[in-house]
Formats: structure tokens, sequence, C-alpha cells
């Protein structure tokens, strides 16, 4: 539900609850980081010990407040701060910012104090940003507002930033400053006993000012919503998230793979291209990234031209590009002809073009057009030489003037030095991102290409197949209500069968007869096995026998399996037949997350599964097109192709059981974690060889 | 052989030929950058045109100078400048520097000039740098001299920087000052047709005034010497190195794995490694390591300590070190509660250790010294928060106290900004390493800890074992005199075995009879297989027969060979018998690449190394440490490891294979390639089932 935070944003009048003329004083600062910040509004100070505070009236307390005030900021001390917010709340005060720390980040009293405050946002219907935070920031030519005790006024731009940390959110500001990006919105959630980033995102959907939205998180408010807002905003505008924070806890692991095999990190990094937002590890990729997203252009194709007056930085650029796989296309016959008549005779016109330290305002503005032709994006490294026909500015006035004449291909200049020159302001004041250095650039255009491809619209989830649900669910309850933690194969292969997962042939034998009736069906070798719920450790138990090639030795093994069954007192052990199946073997599996709630994972079984770690997660529900991208993305991904005269395995194939498995964590919540280990992919067809389901009741 | 270059880059008189008033003229650039820069020698401009030069006496001709000038400066037209170098050389001037392009860069004309001006430096014993350069720089105390047209006149320093581009010489002498890192030598190589890389390597390992040393290098004049070279110098300076350029020829990809796989990059990785030498792959991260490196300290562990007063940007810094691999282990109790002692209770004492934003110059400088006690280094993040107890100045002394006390120890201190206040300055004139971004620190601490790893001494060569040469020589000038370009399985393997690589047990069968000793002897099942030189697509061809389970299998499998070379019209064609070994497959190889000669190839073999390259190079000769850590560099590493009741692979076995492949590669330069694909690791040996040996004459 997307709340109106206009009030909050954009306040005409703004109590300031606390302020003091005292230096050091918190809620003094507030005030006159309002005033300093030029605040168009109406500012009121509210404290009882003063008549004026910075030669603005100040009222002896919120009752006191004039009846039509749109914010409150609360910097006042922990004991008094729940009544001030109760009557700014009977004052009709809704939006409030409560600056004041002392809550659940400290101890038991801390906690109790933000459940009562919960109830408060509750109660009074709040738009309350905090506690525990450091207040927010709204610079646009409308309005500019400095809610904070941040000394950094960022100027005004087309970035919208949610911090949940305040301190790195400051630290961010700076960089931000420094780094000539300008932001539309700063707020700092704090403990976010009331808006969360969710609430904020959909404040953001619909707001033009913004053209890409960065968050800084250390943890997720509500991961769903999250994910169904940016699913509506990746769209028109990208997201960039900086997650921070190793998750100690992280998925609860226990018996499957899928829980030993999760990392936090990894469950994040699919959580999030899911979300089709893009990730950022450093302070560093946030402001490349932010850099070139900031304008909102993306590139059509991947292909790029690089133009240079210094050969080495041209080859550092190149060199770049093919370590994170940016192709740099040969450019054609055509367009080297074209350079070739205004460019000297000893410029190279391959990609990139060197067009050697002579080239001057109009080499750069004719060599950038022809390339532009044959490309869709250009990396244009300029570094004034000793000798320069003409002013470094005009170059640059010959880059912007190309870049306007296409302004669907993004143009990025690399000038080789720190410095902020006038150069570097001509071309960011024209929109155009400029980076020192040449991979930092490239890093830039691969964001720029990354920010595309989440982009493209996910297919929608397979056409919902009527599904046995309450079958399902029986098997479940009948397995709980006898007091059993996990299901027998043959219970798994029943489950599995309604989400259209496909198992191995298989069938119980309760007699020699049975079993050699099975044998025949399916054809020798066999695999017998026992098959009873919560029985671990099967292969040291001698409690599987594969490769059963004829009568006899079924006869044998099932007499040995009887054997294992009395001497371990198992418990309704039946024993089990299997076809054989020979063929590449994968691992499915799904668990449960404490944040994200259940995910599934791909892998390569067997061997490289247990050695290697190789899998990839989704969060559920997981598209079939996600599922596709999470099949894709294991490093052994060549395994599945087509090898030494087997088949390619179907990925589509691995892809709905994925997604299947997907809409079975949500459909029966009480399966608590499932291996499909291995997974055989034969020639022909793919089968579940064995099933693990542990339940929760 | 080391060159005395004292008279280069120490020279008390410097002839600039070509030298004139002219703005724009090169080697007026040149005189005027030596003034400027406060040369303290005699500058000697020699040109007919002129009787003064900006105040100094000019020489008609190089015939007029005095007898004693050290070293001239060559920046004339092409067409004169070989005659100006021989003149120089007349006069006694060994030093020269040859700014003049159109030399082997610029087409044939140039190539023939070039071999002209080899004959001269051999002729005049010549130091000579270039031709097509930009000159030479040297910034100590005792020498300030710009030889170069560079603007950049660099603050002196320890870092020494050979250059193979100018271009990206000069970009990087920029970036290095507004970094400020300081150089005392820059060279600028060119051409490279009198000295290169290597011989100012020789040069540098005894410069008191250098501590690091960094190569911007886009091929290698000599390897083998760069290597020997490197070996003596990491030791007491490390060694930088920037490689670009992606060489398009690479190893000549043939019938062999070994050169399919190798891609130019790969190899050159491995070479650096080897060499001991850190390469580094963009400018920021050569930014990063030199002023890292600078000081020359090395942490002892890897053991790092983070303290900070923004609890965001700890967060982010111990990230960094999780993404990189850098332990940031929990502090023990007794540091825990000397924290404790001073820090306030909100502090976090864990690792990162959050002074919060009211810590003071005593609290970082007695968190430093005590968190030190138990860390080997620390990375300090000090941001000034709004309201400080102490200035910002304060509190960076008492950090370079702390450092001054455990100089062993490095301190690297974020700053969380780009701007260069007095707190950066003052720290980075006590030599501690500033950054701005937390994980830029953390990346220059992982270059610490790769330099310590390089600079471990590598183990010497197997004991080298005498070898019968002579045998194996005479088996490849057999084939050779033979007009055969490979060799038969047999003879491979008696090559093998004089290098001490094992293969499995084998036999020709002239008959039936001998066929089925053989099988008696090692035990059904076997291999049969056709033995001919030259013969490719033998699986194909069914000259291969495996899974021969009992006497009249062997007889048919017998059968079948004989007739596929009668068939096939196969000549020198006999068919081997081999036992069948069951293990984990590997792959072995060999090739000779262009620029670093031979190169050995371990990875996993089979399915894995086809569909993934998970492979790795060494360059002959190969250490059995530099094997040790070529086997344990693939990805597929765990894969080696004892398994499923199978025993762990003996990597040390695996090096000395490696070792001896290397040794092999060079006392046999006539074997062009060699796969062992695969060697197979059973649970109790090593042994080569397929070998391919392919010769050049």
């Amino acid at each position: 539900m997307k709340r109106d935070l206009s009030g909050l944003v954009t306040p005409r009048s703004i109590a300031v609850v606390g302020a003091s003329p005292r230096s050091g004083s918190v809620a003094g600062e507030i005030l006159r980081n309002l005033k300093r910040c030029g605040f168009s509004g109406e500012l009121l100070p509210v404290n009882p010990k003063h008549e004026t505070i910075d030669d603005l009236r100040a009222y002896p307390s919120i009752a006191a407040l004039p009846s039509d005030v749109d914010m409150a900021v609360l910097a006042i001390n922990r004991d008094i701060v729940l009544p001030a917010v109760a009557a700014c709340g009977e004052r009709g005060i809704r939006n409030q910012i409560i600056i004041t720390a002392g809550f659940k980040e400290s101890g038991e009293e801390g906690i109790a104090r933000e459940d009562e405050l919960r109830k408060l946002v509750s109660r009074f219907d709040l738009n309350l940003v905090g506690p525990n935070c450091m207040g927010m920031i709204t610079s646009t030519q409308e309005m500019r507002m400095n809610a904070s005790f941040s000394r950094w006024f960022p100027q005004g731009g087309q970035i919208a930033f949610v911090s949940q940390s305040g301190s790195l959110g400051e630290t961010l500001l700076e960089c931000f400053e420094d780094a000539g990006l300008g932001v539309s919105l700063f707020v700092n959630l704090g403990n976010r006993a009331g808006l969360t980033e969710n609430d904020f995102l959909a404040h953001l959907a619909d707001d033009e000012t913004c053209h890409a939205i960065f968050l800084y998180l250390e943890s997720f408010a509500d991961p769903q919503g999250f994910r169904a807002l940016c699913e509506r905003i990746v769209g028109t505008k990208p997201i960039v998230v900086l997650k921070a924070g190793r998750t100690e806890a992280g998925v609860a692991a226990v018996a499957s793979h899928t829980g030993s095999l999760a990392s936090p990190d990894a469950v994040v990094d699919a959580f999030l291209a899911q979300c089709g937002a893009l990730r950022v590890n450093t302070i560093e990729e946030t402001i490349t990234a932010l850099r070139a997203l900031e304008r909102g252009v993306l590139p059509k194709s991947d292909r790029v031209v690089i133009l240079t007056n210094a050969g080495g930085a041209g080859i550092i650029a190149a060199d770049a590009c093919e370590r994170v796989g940016i192709d740099v296309p040969p450019l054609d016959e055509e367009t080297r002809g074209q350079l070739a008549e205004f460019l000297p005779p000893e410029a190279g016109l391959g990609n990139p073009v060197d067009m050697i330290a002579t080239a001057g305002a109009a080499d750069y503005e004719n060599g950038l057009r022809t390339a532009l032709g044959a490309a869709d994006a250009a990396i244009v490294i300029f570094r004034p030489p000793l000798v320069l026909p003409d002013s470094p500015e005009a170059v640059a006035e010959g880059i912007v003037r190309v870049s306007a004449e296409v302004p669907e291909k993004p143009v990025l200049v690399c000038t080789l030095s720190e410095q902020e020159t006038e150069v570097v302001r001509r071309l960011r004041s024209a929109g155009i991102p400029v980076y020192a250095m040449p991979e930092t650039a490239v890093d830039a255009l691969h964001f720029f290409h990354r920010v595309r491809d989440l982009r493209e619209p996910w297919r929608e989830s397979q056409a919902s197949v009527p599904r046995d649900l309450d079958g399902a669910r029986q098997i479940i309850e009948g397995a709980l209500a006898e007091g059993r933690g996990g299901l027998t194969f043959d219970e798994g292969a029943r489950i599995l069968g309604v989400f259209g997962i496909p198992v191995c042939r298989h069938a119980h034998a309760e007699s020699d007869g049975q079993a050699l009736a099975f044998a025949a069906d399916v054809g020798f070798p066999v695999v017998a096995k026992i098959d009873a719920p919560d029985l671990h450790h099967r292969f040291e138990l001698g409690a599987v026998i594969t490769g059963i090639s004829d009568e006899a030795k079924l006869a044998d093994a099932l007499r040995r399996l009887r054997d294992v069954i009395e001497v371990n007192g198992l418990k309704r052990a039946r024993i089990l037949l299997q076809e054989t199946l020979a063929g590449r073997e994968l691992i499915f599996g799904m668990d449960r997350d404490p944040s994200f709630g259940p995910i599934v994972m791909f892998g390569l079984g067997g061997t490289l599964v247990e050695a290697l770690k190789d899998v990839a997660f989704a969060v559920s529900p997981v598209t079939v097109d996600q599922a596709v991208r999470t099949v894709r993305s294991i490093r052994a991904l060549p395994l599945l192709e087509a090898f030494r005269g087997e088949p390619a395995v179907d990925i589509d194939q691995l892809a709905r059981i994925l997604a299947s498995l997907g809409e079975l964590s949500l459909a029966l919540p009480k399966a608590a974690e499932i291996d499909l280990n291995p997974i055989i992919a034969t020639p022909d067809r793919l089968a579940a060889v064995d099933i693990l389901i542990t339940l929760r009741p």
C-alpha cells in the first residue's frame, strides 16, 4: 500500500522539537541546517526554555504549536520522546522524524520503548522515520530541506538515496558531493519502526525528479514487498543496492545440502537479481554506477567503440573490456574509410581508434560522430597533450555536441586524471559521465549492460497447472501425525509428481516375486534400497545396493537388505526397487531462509556439488525465466552442453523443475527442506533417483 | 651482465641535440624541462642555427662539444639521427636517449633504420634509451633531471618506474603525482633498440633510493633474463608489473590441448608469479599497491584489526576483507577487556572495533596500540564527525605515534573522503598509506599479503637426477630421420621414463600369444589400441578398445584392430596392450610459447578439462615449489582431495611430474608439444595412459 509521503518529503512547515541555541545540541544543529540550506517553509522550534531561537519564535510545547504543522523532527531525551510523539499525533502532525537513539539497538529497555513507539505509529497512522536516525534531506528545484544533522547538503540531482545506516549514509553523501553526483532525496531509515525502504520505493516510483534509486541496506524489512516494488520500478528507473553486513545466522543449516550450501550472500545476490536491482559491493562501484545511471539512458547493444589520443590508455581500456566480457568489435571497412579521411596516417583505425597525441577538437568531434555510427556506446579517452591545436574545452564542446545528436547512445569520457578541470565540469553539466581511469569507465559501461539485462521483462511464471495440492498436503499431514520428521521415498515421489517433477521408475518389493516382476519390467541392472523415513547414512549402513544385474543377485540383495532392517531395528522400513539411470548428475533443493523465506537451489550433483560447491539459488516464487538464469549461472554450465556424443541437457526443463520446486515451497509450508540429489539427466529424460524431504510441524 | 648506467641516470653534463628556442620544439622543451626542474649539471644545447639558446651557449655540432659530456638527448629529424648517434659515439658520449620516432614502429624503412641503429649501439657499446621514447627522469635528493618531454616532474620518492609506453607512462606519472606517490626514476624504453627493462632492473637491484620497482610492459624483451633478475630482487624490494596488451598471436595452437588452452594472459600470469612479481591489472590497482609498498614493510601474518568511528564503513571494510579472503579474527578476551577500559559502553569490541562517532585522539591512539597487540596490521577508519573532542590533526598524530612504535606492522588509514586534507598529508608524510575508501585499503592489505607470499623463497629445483638424455634424443632423431611428425606410444613412454614420469604397464602384441601373456600378467580387463605415429581420431577409427574382460574378447579385439590397420592402410602400426586403470583423470602438457619459450600445463582431465578449461600453466624451468603452486591454483583443487573413500591425490608427486616436464622441455627442444591426457591417479599411483608427443625438426 502506497502512503502519501508528500508532507514528509516536501513539508511547508516543520516543528523542530528540542531545538536549542546551544552549540552541540542536535536539534539545534538540525534547525540551523534547515535555515542554512535555504528551507523556504516555516520553521517552528519547540523549547520551553527559550522565547526565540536563532531569531525564530520558539513554542513552549507541542500542544502550543499551530494546528497545521506538516512535519515534526524530534531530537530529545529518550525518556520523553514517546509522550512527545503522542503529543504530535494529538496535534495532528502525522509526519515525524525521530532522531533520538535508545531504542531496539540498546538492550531490553530500548526494545520495550520501540514496541511502545510502534503502537503510537499505528494509533496515529504516522509516517514515521526512525528512531535512531540522522534525518532526511530533500534537494530539488522546488524544495531545499536539510532535516538532518548531516553537514552535507547535497546538490540537487536525479538520485534518491535511502540508507539504513546513518554514519555510512553521511559518508556516502560526502563521497557523492566529491564525485559531483546530485541527490534529490536522502533519508536515513534508522530502526524502521515506522517507514521502511519499501514505503520510500513506493513513493519514488512516481517521483519525476528521481531517475535512479540507490539503497544502502544491511537487511530487508520485507523482502517480498521489496521485490514486488522493484519489479514495478526497474522498467523505468534503475535501482542500485549496496547490501552490506555478513549475516551471521543465514540459513539454518541442517540435514540438506541446500541449507549447508546457501551462503547468505549468495541468496542476497540471487534475490536482488530476481528483483531486477543492480547490486554493487563497494563505495567506488556505487559511485561508478550512479554516475553512469543518473541520466537514465541505456545502450541498445554491447557494441562499444573506444577513441583515444593516448595509445597505452586505449590498450588498458580494451583489456578491461575483455576482462569483464565486453566485446570491442573491429570497425567495418566503411567506418575505417571515413575515419581515414580526416585522421593522420599514423592513427590506428582499429578499435580502439588511436587518434594519436595530435588529435584536436575537430578530430574528436568527427571521430566520435563517425565511430558512433558503428556502435551503441563510446568510451572517449581525452587527455590534453603537451601541444594541442585547440583548447581542451573546445574538445569537450565537440564531444558534447555529438552526444546531444545521439542521446540514446551513452558516451563515457575518461580523462586519465583525478583533477576536476573545466573540461570535466563542462562534460558533466551536459550529462556525460566522466571517469579518471579507463578501467572505471569500462566498469560503468558494464553496469549499463547489466542494468539493461536486468530490465528485460521476466516471462510470467509457468501457466498455473491445476495441482492436487490437497493430496500432497495429506501425505505431509499423515507423516506429521505419526510423529515423523521426514517422508519416505515413495511419499516424496508422490508429492513431486503433484508438481510435475519427474522421478525414476520405482516400486516397493514386498516379496521376491514383486521384485522380480519389477526388474523384468524395467530391465536389469536395478537398484534396491531400504526406504524408511528419517534413515540417514544409508550408504554406510549398506542400505543401498546398486548395479544388481540378474535375478540371483536381486534375490541376494533383498536378503541382505532384510538383514540390515532386522539388525538395525528399522521401523516402517520397506524395500524399494529402482531402475538404473546413467547420465549427468544434478542436484536440486529447497530450504527456508529466515529472512527471504523459501529458496531453491540448482547445481551439478555427485562429486562436483560436494567438492566445488558450484550451485545457484533463487528465492521463491521463481518464474521460469528466472529459473533459466539461475541454471545458467553455475560455473560448470559447459558440462550441461552436448558432449562426447551425449546431447545437451534441456535447460528449459531444468528451469521448469526449479520453478516447480519454488511453487511447492510456497504451497506446502510444512515441507521444511528438500534435496533431490541426484536428479539424473539421461540422453532422453530427467528423473530424481533420491528424494529427501524433511518436515516441520 | 650489469651495465653501468650512472652516466645515464645521474649525468653531470647533458648535450641536448636539436634544442631550439622555438616553442613546440621537442628538444627545446626537453632543454627547458631540464632547466625548470633544477638540473644542477651542465647543459649543452647543440644547434648550428643559434649561438645561445635560453641563455645557454649553443654548440654548432656534436663534434664541437667538449670531450667529457656524460649524456646526449637526441630529438632531431629521423633522417639525420643515425649520423648524430655515430657522431656522439665518436665524441665518446656512450649514454644516449633518442626521442626521435620513425623506427621499427613505422614500416619497412623504419625497420631498416632501427637495424642500423642497433649496429651503432653495438659498435660504440652505447647505453641507449629509445628510440621513439619520451625520455628519462631522475628525482632524488642528489639529482633532479627531467630529460624528457613530460610536463610532469615527479616529487622524489622510493618508486622506480620503467615504462614501455610513453603516453601511458606520462599518464601514470600524472596519476602518481595526484596520488602523492614519489618517483625516484622514470624511464620510457620506447623501441628498446639498446637498453631494455632488464638493464634497468639490474641497475635498480642495487639502487638504495628505490624501495619498489614498477614496470608497465606490453611485451618482455627477454623473459628468461627478466625472471633471473626478479628472482634476485624480490627478496628485498617488491616488483609490481602492469602488463597490458592482448597478444594476438600467443601460443600457436595446434594438435595439443596444452596449446589450445594456453591463453596468452594465463601464461603471463603464471610467468610473473614464478618471477615473484606482483601483477596488477588497472591503473587504480597500481596506485593502491604502490602506495602500500613504497615503504617496503610487509605484515608477518594475515591477522588484521579494523578500527572505526563509523560503524557502516567498518562493515564495508570487513565485507571487503571477506571477499578477498582476508580473515578478520575476533579479538581475544584480554584485548577486549583492555579496550573496554577506555572506550564507551556503546562501542563495539568485536573486529571491527567500532569506537563510535565520539572517539577522540586518545581513543584512536590507545585503541590502535591495544588492537595492534593482537594483530599484525591495522586498517584505521577515521572520518572527522560533526562534533569531535580533539582536532582531526591530533587524531592523525596519535596514529603516527603508534605506527612509529611498531614499524613492522603496517597501519593503513581510510578517511572516507577523496579530499587531501591536512590529516592525509600528515599521515602520508609519516609513511602511512591513506586511502579514501575502505575497500581500497583492504585491496592494499591484500597486495601486502600477496607480495609477502611471492617473496617466500622458492625451493630449489629437484635434485638434478642423472638422466639418459642421449637415449631420449636418439629416439627423437630416429623419428625425425624417418620423416615423422610424432612419436609412437612406446617411444613416448621411453622418453617419459627417462624423466621419471610414470606410464601405465603396456606391451606391444605381435601375436595373440604375446597379448594373452601380457593380459595374464597384468590381469583383465585390458585395453588394446593401435600404436602408430601421426594417427589422429583414434577413437572414431575404432583404433582403441577398452574393457576387454576375457581371453575370447581379447582375441576378438586383436582381430578387429588388425582389420582397422588393413582397411586404413596404416603404416608402422603396431598393436599395443595396456592395463586398465581406474581413478581420477588428470591432464599434463607441454607447448612452446613464441615469447616465453616452453610452458607446461596441469589440469583435471576427461570431461572437466574439455568443458571447464580449468588448467594452470608454468613457464620452464619449473621448480618443484612452483609446480606445487601451479597444481594448487586450479579451481577444481578440491577434487584432488580425499573423497568418498578414495585417498587424496599426492600433490607433491603431481608437482614432480610437472617439474620433470619442464626439464624435458628444455633438454629436448625438438619435442614440440606433449599431451599426457589423461594421467590417471589411482588410489596408489599415477600413470600416463595416453601419450602424444609431436616433433619439430
